[in-house]
């Protein structure tokens, strides 16, 4: 009963439910050993999915958990050994014509599958389903081998060079995600093991390998053509049924007729198909098409059902882009960064995704729509996933298809000079193709990405690396009304800044940022400290004031990630609040500079719209505690401050001002630009703005604005607000500016009161 | 025996001689009628390869020659109408397996083939080889016909809009060079016909379709992997023998056997190759492979023979590109432009290729020759082929093979938004594979591109342009190791300025040249009137001077080609030499600009090495006779003043001086920088360089440097030579600049001396 619910809980997290196939889940040990003929000196019991660091972990009473403290160096060692899987089963009683497979979803990364001695596949790449026909192969009782090698390595980066980007060169020859070998704010840890759904399943003998429903919007988005596209086994002169229904259970669609062949294609025609729309545009309609097949005597013998969607997206030049470059010699015009959907452009609020939890194995549908369902109510509408981490699994594209999230999805590439090689090549191909198939009817999908900052200085690629040709190519021929970028930065987008304020220079994000002119940030951060909650999660109390090298805020990327002092930045906290003398205040303002920070960000990429297509911040979540980082929620699902201040600036529409900076003297005249921002396809009516400073808790209104309204999807600019800051007692003071009769778009904003040397 | 020699003369132009086909030409008559189905009204003879514009003037007695006046106007009704071309034969007297095909190497553009009524083939698209077994359908007198469809327009664009660019447009759905549509230097004139070489093919049964040789050579360059790749019909069986010959005729492989299949591959190793250099880095060694086939009897029943090179050439980053951008938030870097030939960069210095000749059937090997040979007597190393004009005939490649020239081969798309639609893909893509298999095992060929300017605001293709994500999947899939640009300019490079100096914006080019900062400057224009013996070939003589709107000036864009003054530029002109009173006058000025001016921008693109990589003028030589723009040969192949600079400019090594403009006054204070400038991989040993000033015949000593050398493909900056500029009579001066011993590397420039009101 028990393995009966579980088979359930996998089973929904699919895109498509293979009603007639009877999955079977297996009980597997692990063990590791140096070469791979070797016997592992021992067996343990192994959670699939899982990881080969959480079995030995547990086998071997290592100190947990594994995030606390320096734990996560006891698995170091394992990169080198090999690792086996091991399970066994009695042969099942097949009927006629029906066939045993071994399915997987994802075994990490490169491996050997063995029945009884015999190898069946050697795979490298952890994103290609594994689905082997055991049927001829099966004895009374079956043994069944994974033996995965050691972590790809490369020779120059052999070495573990603290605090280098030597580390993620380990991944410059291979598809596994680059993150493993360490990054700012993810420790080295080179996850690998069965990762996914795997389980055997037993197939009739006539039974559908896919059920893909393809669509073509005409130009004025009023009617469908649609394609059922039926793929499978023994189809021959089986009947079958199809339905299409809508978002309520009305039947749109209804075909039925004899399948002729193994492949074959049902049309259809859809008057007037509500549309799919991505968060803050409208509803994300998804539709369900239902395909049923029935033999002679009518007996069901296959089943799919799955979403269907209705939407067309495009990746279109940025207002005003055209426009430039003017003057000869003349350069290309900058690669287009608005996103349009449905014939509409949007701007794109979001964050960079990284995955959830560092053993990608323990990722739920259930920890992923936790943190989808946070995304939306902060009024996001897009994922960028970065292509350091993951391609997700299935349940995370039907969540985003759900909840409206668009997603920009990269292929595993970050920050390397990734290989010309062939043999490279080869398994990018494969895995880049699976990976395809698998998204590319998702209502989700926005845009493919080739990868993370390739065509900057720290990586080296250029549009001749060969890897980025195959992708742009695998895509073109598998996907080719799916926009395709080689790599963020484009031309014309910008990534960074990844600091409140740069000391060196003199500057704040209040100045670098107002200045800039880009089609798009698709990277920005601000760094806060974790919760303190989770700070004491990790962190042994001796070591939690102050922060210092060599304890676990190191290893947690709290100092020392990227120089000296990111992430905490106690230098700059310093600079502008002072000694900081407890980790109370060192937290409170942090998270007020992460938070500030951020809704400036955000405000200041949406004012600067129509040039401006999209604002993501750098990142969303983080795969294990850091002590100090860009994110917005920390690991496991914990919510930032920084969240609030970005769900705030990211409301469809809000009032907002733009000051020049963070910090005031008593007696200076404090000004602020205000606007109100308008990302709905509504008109807003003219009404009255107001701006009002709030010190030592009075509040005194500085400019009344007679707003005059603004169009849909316009922004509306007002006067600039002016007033002698007075004198106060508190160390920070506050603007709010609002909205007659819409409190909604209310937004405040807090600075820095400097006490001068008189007072 | 006239025919006999005909054939000699075509087949000499392929790459691959066919030894045992027979070819015959077929004499072709041609008509014209509105509909499809219609009987022209008479038949007229056509010349093959030819076009129906020129058979129609011959006989219908149009006004010749058809570049004289205003009489290519005569053509425009020809665009709506279908031409048919007629032939008749007999059937041949075919052995047992003997088979009869019609061969033509290019019709253009939209046809049918009709044989004895039956249609064979319909085809869009110029550049896609026909290749017809008659063989089954053969009477005893048959009868072939090839009916040409009016030519592509776009309902926008059906109007004539004269000084427009609304002419090109028509160009956006088809595949037909956008050119002939109309550009500021090209008349509209829509050539059609059958273009390249057409004749009957008698084939044996058992013969090669091809025998192409690939290689992969070593990093280090010393081996080569060869693959002789032979592929044809009925081969089962046949013994072949296959030489490898290197350029002194001595055999360097010779392999023999029994072929299997019909395809087949031969492998052989050359330690040691004679590598293949563009000009002015090596010699362009070219080897030669001999494949015979023979029957059991020992009989040759099919040979081909070929050239083959041994060379590597990447598109790298430019020295000093991934240095920028440096400041948050970061956009990408620049793309590479920097050619690598055989592991050595190089400096490309060329032309931007338009077709000689506006009737591309009329293009030989031998007009081929004749420009290809000057480019290289001027140092030029490479050709852009613009994506405005046609893929040009196999000779052409041969010939840049034989004489070092590189070919960076464009696309046919130009300077329009060419449509995604599928239909348009369709023959794009059938375009693209033709024009690759063609072209991909010449030496000569550096890299594939999209076309031309098709990124920028007056074309508004982006990166998710379907027609250039198909071309770069295309290249990936048939050519990968060839680099791809999806068009010219790529980031960081630069296309223009086009004049000699900007009136409104009061600068000159050796202004804006000089402190501009690009990859490559793959267009850079002067322009400069055609050579008064080819006006006074054109333009009837009432209309020589003063040149006006409305006369043969105007339709051979002398005037009202790009805004109201270009390319004559008598505003500019008068600007610095008072009114002209006379054609000598103009003309003399106008090339002067055009010869100093160019001059300037080569060099100063040389200066900015290593940073700049390449420098293209636009354009070298033109279809039909302009009265004046910037090509540096006149048609037919008329050699303009500007050609010497250029090739001045050019020279491996020379001395160079930059000065910072054109006309000076008495006692001002003349300057110039003073350079050596190294493009060959030689390392100049010291010596002394000397700036003179030359006055009224008077030469002076204004400066003696201490030039200490340079490196390998180094230039050397020297000291600023600075004069006060002694009165004198005559309205130019020049300055000479020479290093000692080296009279080769002497270099002179001419100024204008302005005289002063007191003078």
């Amino acid at each position: 009963m028990q393995k009966l619910l579980i088979i359930l809980l996998l089973t929904m997290n699919s895109a498509i439910l293979s009603g007639q196939e009877k999955r079977t889940l297996l009980n597997w040990e692990i063990g590791y050993h140096k070469q791979v003929a070797d016997a592992p000196a021992k067996w343990m019991p192994a959670a699939v999915p899982g990881a080969v660091q959480l079995d030995v972990m547990k086998a071997e009473h290592y100190k947990q958990p594994y995030w606390y403290g320096d734990h996560v160096l006891q698995f170091d060692w394992m990169e080198d050994y090999f690792f086996t899987y091991r399970t066994t089963f009695k042969k099942p009683a097949l009927t006629a014509g029906q066939q045993l497979y071994f399915h997987s979803k994802g075994i990490d990364y490169h491996f050997k599958v063995i029945l009884n001695g015999e190898e069946l596949l050697e795979q490298e790449g952890m994103f290609t389903y594994v689905d082997l026909d055991l049927t001829g192969k099966l004895k009374e009782n079956n043994e069944l081998k994974i033996i995965l090698r050691p972590v790809p390595k490369i020779e120059a980066a052999k070495v573990f060079v603290k605090g280098t980007e030597t580390y993620r060169q380990n991944a410059r020859e291979s598809a596994k995600p680059a993150v493993s070998y360490g990054w700012d704010w993810h420790p080295r840890l080179v996850t690998r093991g069965i990762w996914d759904e795997t389980y055997l399943a037993l197939r009739n003998r006539s039974h559908l390998t896919d059920a893909a429903v393809t669509y073509q919007l005409n130009e004025s988005l009023s009617a469908a053509n649609i394609e059922l596209n039926i793929a499978g086994q023994s189809l021959h002169n089986t009947s079958f049924k199809w339905l299409l229904k809508d978002d309520k259970g009305k039947i749109v669609v209804e075909k039925s007729g004899i399948l002729a062949d193994d492949q074959q294609t049902v049309s259809a025609q859809l008057d007037q198909p509500k549309l799919w729309w991505p968060n803050g545009y409208g509803e994300p309609v998804l539709y369900t098409s239902e395909l049923e097949l029935y033999d002679n005597d009518k007996k069901r013998i296959d089943q799919q059902s799955s979403k269907v969607d209705f939407r067309k997206i495009r990746l279109i030049m940025n207002e005003g882009a055209w426009d430039e470059p003017q003057t000869f010699p003349v350069t290309r015009s900058v690669s287009p960064a608005s996103l349009e959907v449905n014939g509409r452009r949007i701007f794109a609020k979001g964050t960079n995704w990284v995955h959830p939890e560092i053993f990608v194995g323990l990722i739920t549908a259930e920890l992923y729509e936790k943190q989808i369902k946070l995304a939306k109510e902060a009024h996001m509408n897009i994922f960028r996933v970065w292509g350091g981490g993951i391609t997700n699994k299935q349940s995370f594209f039907d969540l985003c298809d759900q909840y409206g999230m668009l997603v920009w999805q990269e292929f595993p590439l970050a920050c390397n000079n990734y290989t010309d090689d062939q043999s490279y090549l080869n398994v990018l191909e494969q895995e880049a193709r699976s990976i395809i198939k698998r998204v590319k009817n998702h209502a989700c999908l926005a845009m493919w990405s080739g990868g993370n900052e390739l065509f900057n200085s720290w990586s080296r690629m250029t549009d001749q690396s060969l890897a980025l040709r195959l992708l742009n190519s695998i895509c073109y021929q598998l996907d080719p009304h799916t926009p395709f970028i080689a790599t963020s930065p484009q031309y014309g987008m910008g990534h960074g800044y990844y600091v409140f304020a740069d000391l060196e220079k003199g500057t704040e994000l209040y100045q670098w940022m107002a200045k800039d002119r880009k089609t798009a940030y698709t990277e920005f951060g601000v760094p806060g400290a974790a919760n303190i909650s989770v700070l004491k999660s990790f962190i042994p109390s001796g070591e939690l004031f102050p922060p210092a090298p060599n304890t676990a805020w190191e290893l947690h990327h709290g100092v020392g990630a990227w120089g000296d002092h990111r992430w905490l930045d106690l230098p700059v906290l310093e600079h502008y609040f002072g000694k900081i003398h407890s980790l109370e205040k060192l937290v409170e303002y942090s998270q007020l500079t992460q938070s500030e920070g951020l809704q400036f960000m955000y405000e200041e990429a949406r004012r600067q719209k129509p040039y401006c297509s999209m604002a993501l911040n750098w990142c969303y979540q983080e795969p294990w505690p850091s002590a100090a980082n860009n994110s917005l929620l920390n690991w496991p699902s914990e919510v930032k401050p920084a969240y609030y201040a970005v769900a705030k600036a990211c409301r469809p529409v809000l009032a907002s001002v733009r000051a020049p900076k963070f910090s005031w003297k008593t007696g200076e005249a404090f000004t602020c630009d205000v606007f109100v921002l308008n990302d709905t396809y509504d008109a807003l009516a003219s009404s009255q703005v107001t701006v009002a400073i709030i010190c030592d808790g009075k509040e005194q209104t500085i400019l009344n604005w007679d707003f005059p309204g603004t169009k849909a999807f316009e922004n509306a600019a007002g006067p600039t607000a002016r007033v002698v800051l007075p004198a106060m007692k508190d160390q920070l003071f506050k603007v709010k500016v609002s909205v007659k009769g819409k409190p909604d778009y209310t937004s405040e904003y807090t600075f820095l009161h400097l006490k001068d040397a008189a007072e």
